[in-house]
């Protein structure tokens, strides 16, 4: 009792047709993904600059940069709007709200947006002196903590290999230029106070070596255009400079007295590396809203390259023929065991160049190019995932820090002949019985590529 | 120039609910992929036993089961006018044409509806005796597994734990009945020509394999009603019996005559088994029925709270304190290092039990669980891909049977102490030169969980 087969044959073109759709409405998600990205990174360096004017501002007691904080906080106030803006246009507005969005990027956003209205009161306590440098830095920190999470679940919910890439290479590069700016500040405390002890010590080259780590990952997932600019600003004098002085403060004895001059120093270089930092951010950030709407156009110009073809095979006398093409294709395995010899020879006639067949076929080999190129990119995410995760126990459980937790998974992997991840895994599941007793607290001092999502986990756990 | 405060934090609050909106959309398209795949098994069903019958009927030329296949012929229209009502009903009425749907499994669906339609003309050669049972069975495998293919799509998206684990499962077993069910045709084969030979021998053992392997990942993800549900199947007496029929025919030398009764008895165990398989199939997909939508309820009972509590918040005064919470919370790491000994205390009195802040930490807490438990399945899932990828390889550069594939890399894994997935990986990153070149037609007879994608995949290779 077949059914109808012109009716029939029509459904399976539709689904064809609906699954390039599909693809065109992901894509389309993503360049608005992108283009958040984008506007994060310009209110997160705002905000960064706001947070090194407020220090100084706080710890001269209002005498200096004052005109510079109203200033700065009137060029926060542009990239906020700008960033509602956005979040109004492309999340919020009627025509598009049945348009699917993810839970997990959305929920940063709320968290974000609630630490940013919580902005206008920090401000207040900064402009009554209600708050220390230390403690003002801290929320700051907080606040752009979360905008980055935001970058950072852009990239983990793309599905588009070289945008995820880029993506991934961005997050880690606003990471990297975030502890640069916490490593300034800590330097600016050092110098505030005229001297650094061990602790500062300590703290400044867990920063340092917490900006390695986000530029390897960097590394990993850049383009060759952004490898290129990176190196050009590691190698430009500022850098240099920066690196001798990072030297010279490293040889301060605890409590030796400092000039003056070295703090301004210090600022202006570190200050000249990060809007180096910022300028290849914008570059970047260029580059991903290119690339991500490029993949749109692609993707529409085969959409409409599908419909001319079925018009095309229609309009050649094309019904449904050719017969039994997919069902008689020897590259398609069926029975299992029917190996060549026992083969059936396919009825002839059937591979026409350009059946609906070929159209689902080179379909199916687009999705399986795509969908392995983005599993392989996702593991490498995955498997940093495990090992921050695995580092946050050994620190809870040893009582290490960040640094000595990371080289005694690094020492027991090239012990066990085993990469990181699987030392990780082994960390993990040994651990796992502990987790739900202390239910992430403790991972607080993580700080690479997850330290994001812990973080806004945290805020929950 | 702070903004003003009303506006922002009734921005937070709206992409609070849209995150939670977003949750529900999500979990109403698994909803559909588990109706899809509870029709799927059904039309799988149907399609098996047209299998069957169509091979006895071509065998006896045309003398037996022309009645029965007629019939099932019904059965087969029935259950497939099912599948195509929902397909329109779920992925083409316009008022659902906005919701977001993905690539992959549509595609996999055209593939199946392309193939469903070629079934007339399968059946019309059947009907004139122009296929052999052999060409018959084959394409009727083609068939289903494209219709497997949707199923093992719609698991792979899913993006709920415990309903991927139950799709999974059930992808699973429905691909174990198949390998049964290909079984009992080879062994029908057998019996028609009065003959076991060595090769028949080999393929009965390799889908005996094929069953084992595919039942153990279904164990894996399964849940303990569905275990014990298997365990009694495998314990009753047709399974033990049928047990002992496959040991017989194992022992039948090259050539050895058989007597004609057993051929029935075979078919009739052969049917019992799978039947009571088919079943715990209907259990299974009436479970994730049940499950999915709880999912959705449950989901939707959340958003009504967050609506209560939030209108309740407002009616009690609540504007937008608890000034700072997020800020100044301690338990969300800021500044690096500025760990407990400099921490600065919360400004008092921002805790209250129900403030926005409350509910968004919660739901942070609650995707934070829901990827963690997500990540651990899907991690399970890809290691098994990659696996049979690796298997693939080993199968097409050293001319392997699978089996032989298969017990290689374990070896290798017991020697090197490490796992089956990390030998996998070294394969896989050896043989990745060579891919390319031969472009995957070579893992033809791989065969557990990701066969069916790599059969949709080989049809555009």
């Amino acid at each position: 009792m077949p059914t109808d087969m012109s009716l029939t044959s029509d459904d399976a073109e539709k689904f064809l047709l609906a699954a390039k759709r599909a693809e065109i409405q992901a894509l389309e998600r993503l360049v608005g993904s992108c283009e958040l990205a984008t506007t994060v990174s310009d209110l997160v360096h705002q905000l960064q600059r706001e947070r090194g004017i407020s220090n100084i501002y706080l710890v001269s007691a209002g005498f200096r940069f004052s005109g510079q904080r109203q200033q700065q906080i009137r060029n926060c106030a542009a990239s906020e709007a700008a960033f509602r803006r956005l979040l109004h246009h492309r999340y919020l507005q009627s025509t598009r709200s049945d348009s699917p969005q993810n839970m997990r990027l959305l929920n940063s956003i709320a968290y974000s947006l609630h630490g940013l209205d919580e902005l206008a009161n920090l401000r207040r306590h900064v402009d009554a002196f209600e708050v220390s440098a230390l403690e003002s830095t801290d929320a700051f920190c907080r606040l752009i903590a979360g905008l980055l999470s935001v970058v950072f679940e852009a990239a983990d919910v793309a599905d588009d290999p070289e945008v995820t890439r880029l993506l991934v290479a961005l997050f880690n590069f606003m990471q990297a230029k975030e502890f640069s700016g916490q490593e300034r500040a800590w330097g600016a405390i050092g110098f505030a106070g005229s001297r650094f002890d061990e602790k500062l010590h300590e703290r400044l080259a867990q920063l340092q070596d917490c900006q390695r780590r986000s530029l390897e990952l960097f590394a990993e997932f850049a383009g060759e255009t952004e490898l290129a600019r990176w190196r050009a600003v590691e190698d430009c004098q500022e850098s240099r400079d920066l690196q001798r002085l990072r030297g010279v403060i490293a040889g301060l004895k605890d409590g030796e007295p400092i000039a003056a001059e070295i703090s301004e120093v210090w600022y202006e270089l570190a200050t000249a590396r990060i809007d180096a930092m910022h300028r290849l951010e914008d570059a970047m950030a260029a580059r991903l809203l290119q690339v991500s709407r490029q993949r749109v156009a692609e993707s529409q110009s085969e959409l409409g390259h599908h419909y001319a073809q079925l018009q095309r095979m229609k309009s050649t006398g094309w019904t449904r023929p050719p017969a039994l093409a997919v069902l008689f294709d020897p590259e398609v395995p069926g029975l299992y065991g029917s190996t060549p010899d026992t083969m059936v020879t396919p009825l002839p006639g059937q591979h026409l160049a350009h059946s609906l067949y070929d159209l689902i076929r080179s379909q199916v080999a687009h999705i399986h190019r795509v969908s392995e190129e983005l599993e392989q990119t996702r593991r490498a995410l995955t498997e940093r995932k495990r090992v921050e995760r695995a580092k946050g126990i050994l620190m809870r459980r040893l009582r290490l820090t960040e640094e000595d937790a990371y080289r005694t998974m690094q020492t027991r992997a090239m012990e066990m002949n085993l990469k990181l991840a699987d030392v990780a895994e082994k960390i993990l599941q040994i651990g796992s019985g502990e987790r739900s007793a202390s239910d992430g607290v403790s991972d607080s001092a993580s700080s690479t590529s997850e330290k994001q999502t812990v973080e806004a986990g945290k805020a929950g756990a």
